[in-house]
């Protein structure tokens, strides 16, 4: 008998096409290995993704309506992804990520490591848990107030939920009493989940108390290898932005509790940011207001620029922090005269799910979502026509649409869903997908069944629709970038 | 001028070969895509991997001595971890997981979404803070006792941080109040990290506070169908567990505080095992010891085979639910007759940092790390002669075998390690590569020099040994499977 979990591939999907849907499905309960079914990137070319079955769209859509925990502020990505079965509002400034915000974060942090990597970075994962001692020993156990989230083990030690983790990561290199200069930089980052008890949190995953970040930490012979780090980073943070197609303004910024003498904020212009920045017209100078005196109006590098206000949505910060932490935690290395010295750190936060959020925020119209198409959750919705309909027989082409294109683009595949919901017409699945913003949407009517099919697409980014052939819709998805 | 993290890619290995590795290296600074670097799946060859550089090998050896926490128990795979720099304790039952464990986690994790989503697992991520009242609400808020971790937020609310997710799960399913019975079987999975506040953590990653967990959950409309389903994710683990290469024993297991009616476990058979795990000679039968009377020696099922008792490491849990929480919840579907019906549970667990370390247990001998090939954090180690012997000429040969391998075999672009620590003897860091398990070690000597070049080819899994070409060595590689 078949388990019922494989019927996901069948039920939903009129009986007439079932064959096909079944044809490619995966045997269950044998260990066959080259049964193993397809990931992203390897295997033979799986059943068509039902958008029936996916726990977002339509399945969710009655969770959209007034889940707003009493007293949070929304804003307009927090309302577009709670419709559209995105994310699901738990306790206060913690989320649900529901399965297609999941699959839009694994491809934003594989784009951050890609970048990080790129510049030597190498991935560790350190704990949630950390020790209050060593909070205590840098005075940040005082300094960081209710925003730390604390508690107490069974034997009565406290701990905090790491919000950042300069302490840990330090310690972590000052065990290594053989660390070489030849050995540095060294740049350590982790994507993980931290925790920050917001007094009130608000907009969604845009200010959370549980979110996930990027933090990386470099350590460096010297002040001007350490600089050259610093600068290392922020180009790596520009190109990650520019492959989002997220126009980010580096700008000055204050070191806060992090400390440190240079800090500078990666910010996206939004309406609803949180932070004042003046940019200067003139030259490339930008700063957050915070760093310049409240009656400054002219540029302070050229002196003749106006500087312009404008509100950001902070998604990234670099700090230069000199000795502050390797000193307290002694993390040294052999120099070249084989003596002792202390290292130089940086520190450099991404905000994962704030990046995600915020770009739908500045990308999305008030009705329709719009990704970074690398980030995309799916490239392609196919619809079918409506049961029924006079082009009902085009049913069969959308599904060997969805196939041909697993077989001919295989980085395409699991990038295409099929919206077999036929008793809906195809206004109502073309509103839906409008809203979703899958990049390309490809309607399969009337045009379908000419003796040389033709399939009308529509590429959400640009607006544009074209009547393409088989293969004209072949070459075009291959020029599509998957990460 | 160029920032000092690239020179990570220079450093460390002599003058002499410089041009080549910096041939393909990544320029800084700018955004143009050409130049984003290679992840493990696309992109160019990018320069070769430097042992010197890796945060693992001889750079941490000497955090692996003596660095366990004062009362914790040790044992073969938590001590070939820390002195392989692995992992490097933090607080009890905490771990910092190095970069070579963090790819090998990557990997793990690659492997059990395709065999969950094999079986239509969908994939989220729910928050770690969990509200008191939810769990007072299942009554396990008192049950739990000293395992759960307490705290409160700023506003004096109650919260634990979640080490299982049935109350959380079951809330979300729960809110979708149009949920039909053309949606089910509905299979959600997340991987991340979970907490427990064990009495005594010990053994590495074996029993730790702060951990790594898949658990899945599964609504059914009827018992019936929640059973195929539970069977149908017990086959899922068998295939996981026989693609690493894991000889897993599914035994019948208590239900303890999670509840329900029916449970296995996924026993991995070790000397250091916690739980006893009964097995019958002449049947499937299998069960833990707490399932069984202390007196029986027969097997309850076939009546005649003797039951033989084994240690075992617990992997895997699943548990059939039945409404144990669906009913307190409320998680209902409408049925065939468009009535509200109460949905049929079941859970599912896998330790992923858990198998990571028992597969490290079992596999290991004493002195050496042995891995599932599939979750190897690289499969091959290209070893260079040592500086100022007789084959150091071949030296360049092993960075162009580092590139082609790259250039032919784009599957293992990112798996392929430069041993450049070419101030020790090629036995030194055979050694070394033997430690630390490679499945594949290529010794570039003397024969390298020959008109037809020769490589010294260690198969580590097998021990086998083999003198092959360029081209044969190509060819065994090929065959390797990359997740």
């Amino acid at each position: 008998m078949e388990p019922a979990v494989h019927q996901i591939w069948k039920k939903g999907f009129h009986s007439l096409h079932r064959s096909f849907i079944l044809h490619k499905r995966h045997h269950s309960g044998r260990a066959e290995h080259a049964d193993i079914p397809p990931s992203n990137h390897c295997g033979h070319v799986g059943p068509a993704l039902l958008v029936s079955r996916l726990y977002q769209p339509s399945n969710l859509r009655d969770l959209g309506q007034d889940s707003r925990l009493p007293g949070e502020m929304s804003c307009k990505s927090q309302r577009l992804m709670q419709q559209a079965g995105l994310i699901h509002p738990s306790n206060p400034g913690c989320y649900y990520y529901l399965p297609a915000t999941v699959r839009s974060m694994e491809k934003l942090v594989r784009v951050i490591d890609q970048e990080m990597q790129a510049i030597s970075g190498q991935k560790l994962d350190m704990p949630s848990l950390c020790s209050a001692d060593l909070w205590k020993t840098s005075e940040r156990w005082d300094l960081m107030g209710k925003e730390l989230f604390r508690l107490k083990d069974r034997h009565g030690a406290d701990y905090c939920l790491g919000p950042t983790h300069e302490e840990v990561v330090t310690t972590l290199v000052a065990h290594q009493t053989t660390l070489s200069y030849r050995q540095l930089p060294l740049l350590l980052y982790q994507i993980t989940r931290k925790f920050r008890d917001e007094p009130k949190p608000k907009f969604g995953l845009l200010r959370g108390r549980e979110f996930y970040m990027k933090d990386m930490y470099s350590f460096d012979v010297s002040e001007e290898a350490a600089r050259e780090t610093y600068d290392s980073v922020c180009g790596a943070y520009a190109r990650l932005f520019a492959r989002l197609g997220l126009r980010c303004v580096q700008v000055q910024a204050d070191t806060g509790n992090i400390g440190g003498t240079l800090s500078h904020e990666f910010q996206l212009p939004a309406d609803i940011g949180e932070d004042r920045v003046l940019v200067c017209g003139s030259c490339s100078f930008a700063a957050n207001t915070e760093t310049l005196s409240p009656d400054r109006t002219n540029c302070p590098q050229c002196s003749t620029g106006t500087l312009v206000e404008s509100k950001g949505i902070e998604v990234g910060h670099t700090f230069y922090l000199g000795k502050k932490y390797s000193q307290i935690f002694k993390a040294t290395f052999s120099n070249h005269q084989n003596k002792p010295d202390v290292t130089e750190m940086g520190c450099y936060g991404l905000g994962v799910t704030r990046i995600l959020a915020a770009a739908i925020e500045v990308m999305s119209t008030e009705e329709a979502i719009r990704w970074p198409g690398l980030i995309a959750p799916y490239q392609v919705c196919v619809l079918p026509p409506k049961k029924g309909s006079k082009a009902d027989e085009a049913a069969v082409q959308a599904e060997q649409l969805v196939h041909t294109v697993g077989q001919f683009l295989p980085r395409l595949r699991g990038e295409v869903v099929l919206d077999d919901r036929t008793q809906m017409t195809i206004g109502k699945r073309l509103k839906d997908a409008g809203r979703l913003g899958y990049p390309y949407v490809v309607v399969v009517g009337q045009a379908a069944l000419e003796e040389t099919p033709k399939f009308e697409v529509i590429c959400q980014q640009t607006g544009e629709t074209m009547f393409l052939s088989k293969d004209g819709l072949l070459d075009l998805l291959g020029t599509v970038e998957i990460v």
